[in-house]
């Protein structure tokens, strides 16, 4: 086998840890390391899984590491240079910054969703435009919303042609771990002016569909829903609606019988299938919702998980960018068999299952 | 002065309790009685008002009433034969079995958006369809999200003509003093398969609207909003979209310059306004969420108070019944200064300001 792709993460939080997690599962693919500037509970699991842990300072935050019975492999810059490539994780605004350090040091970078679409001028999705990332130096992957958005959007455009689209996304307010914002008891149109951000953004990946979007915050952390409103040319049926969005991978379509009915249900299937984190990859969109009026009016409801749909389309990104998979489709099934997307298999019996983290340092 | 509509309200709860009040503000109205079945904390205060308690079952309730130091001025039969017009707000379901006691005693009766469309053969809001009630028997006032619904719809159909409208309704789970629903922590479309029923419940105020609706419950008490998307025919400029609804009566437009972000801010303008309850009888349109795109798509979100938008359409839906008015613009007027809608100025600054209830029996 060839040598593997190295993967450096800089930014371990929601969306790192989840990245450095599956790139650990990939057998084309090996974790640099990952880096963090504080030795929290976070920094511990990650020394537990045998991930190497940089820093931005390594000077400074050796010592602080140290006491607390935690090693530093080196600073932030030296991972990078061990790496083919980084998924920078960091927070909003902080990967723009970080794109001197990514040229200086000649490394392709993907950005996240926080980042602007001028930053990399490719905003991706594996569905929706796997092929303009291929061989590209900086990509942005778009943002958890716009991720399950371009999924939708493209599975209904490619078989029907869309005329015009019209999403309200029900945001969750927080991350389950976050316990600053708001609100406890209120519906927050954010933005309150329309269309929001996410239209443009799928039109970052799409830019032929007719889109606009309206979101809301409500007092919930699970998990965001979008009301999805689209038109399409012709009247399809129901079943041709269903049959479509069945045949792409990273929908799933929960069947009226499963008994899920909210994005708690949705949530509960990801913990009782045993995933990593209770994760819920896929865009779970409610079989029952799928309607069609008799002007070829689509409507549905579907549930997206905020803190890990994204995590495969960086798996797939990182192959496009690097030469690894030139087939979106082959890329995603490997990405997808990995991480038990798509499946009610338990995920103890998922291969592959990695035998620990490749030490990237010591080959 | 001609004499005043007796007005009994059957069924004392959310609506129940604010129509009698509103009742009670009317010149044209003398509110007989309220009935309930408890002397709980609603019945003290109903006494303090100076309302007439009536029970269902006079014979059983008199003494629990009286040890609690309460007077019951008879049965809920006695109450109805004294009024020339019955509001019932009982809970869903009860209206109907309701009727035969109506129909028995020859009073005409309104009842609310809980019962079916079926029952009546007339749904009212007082914008859309005044006149259908005009001299009617028996009348039903759309539920809340209905009635908001159908002054939007109303106004932006009788400017431009509405092709399509899709409406996504994000409710609130439960009113603020109900604490035996949920969820805690969770979105859920409700109903699941779409369209849910407010589409065709506006229709059953305006039969030529093609209108789909998607409805989600949320984890907050506070009110609705609707993320409301209508494409209309032409494509007329925000403006004109604006100045349509400006308007209309029971909408009102929230400037920016108010700084309500949130269903939270719009209920706390009406506890500032110094409202009874709070409430905010009209539909609060963000000014700002005011879009229309090349092709003449509407996009706008509304807040809606469930506990109170219904109120001011039950005081006209009498006015109609009882042939009190034949001007539906007149009507609505009159009840809108009686409760103080549309206005910024104080509550207690309104005319008429009623000097206690009126004794129905005492005349």
């Amino acid at each position: 086998m060839a040598d593997k792709i190295k993967v450096a993460l800089n930014g371990y939080g929601t969306i790192g840890k989840r990245v450095a997690d599956a790139v650990a599962r990939q057998d084309d693919m090996a974790l640099v390391g990952i880096a963090k500037t504080r030795p929290d509970y976070e920094a511990y699991v990650a020394a537990e899984k045998g991930y190497d842990i940089y820093a931005v300072d390594a000077a400074k935050a050796g010592p602080v590491f140290k006491e607390a019975g935690l090693q530093i492999a080196g600073s932030n810059e030296e991972m990078i240079r061990k790496a083919d490539i980084v998924v920078d994780a960091t927070p909003k605004g902080i990967g723009a910054k970080n794109k001197a350090l990514y040229e200086k040091l000649g490394k392709p970078a993907i950005f996240e969703g926080g980042e602007k679409h001028e930053l990399t001028g490719i905003s991706f999705n594996a569905a929706a435009n796997f092929d303009e990332a291929i061989g590209k130096q900086y990509v942005r992957v778009v943002s958890c919303n716009t991720s399950a958005l371009c999924r939708l959007v493209y599975a209904i455009d490619s078989a029907f042609g869309i005329r015009h689209a019209h999403v309200t996304l029900v945001r969750r307010a927080a991350d389950p771990d976050d316990i600053k914002k708001g609100p406890v008891n209120a519906i927050v149109p954010d933005p309150i002016t329309l269309p929001s951000h996410h239209g443009p953004d799928v039109q970052s990946v799409m830019p032929h569909i007719d889109i606009v979007t309206a979101a809301l915050k409500v007092p919930t952390t699970l998990a965001h829903v979008h009301s999805v409103s689209i038109s399409v040319k012709g009247t399809p049926l129901r079943q041709d609606v269903v049959d479509a969005l069945r045949k792409w991978p990273r929908i799933w379509l929960i069947p009226p019988l499963y008994g899920i009915k909210s994005t708690a249900g949705v949530m509960e299937l990801g913990r009782v299938l045993g995933r990593p984190k209770g994760d819920m990859m896929e865009n779970a969109v409610w079989e029952e919702s799928v309607s069609v009026d008799k002007n070829g009016n689509i409507s549905l409801f579907q549930a997206v998980h905020q803190e890990s749909d994204v995590i495969p389309e960086n798996i797939d990104c990182i192959r496009a960018m690097t030469g690894l998979a030139k087939d979106k489709l082959k890329s995603m099934a490997k990405t997808d068999r990995s991480l038990g997307i798509g499946t009610l298999k338990p995920w103890r019996d998922f291969p592959p299952h990695a035998e620990g983290v490749e030490a990237v340092t010591a080959r």
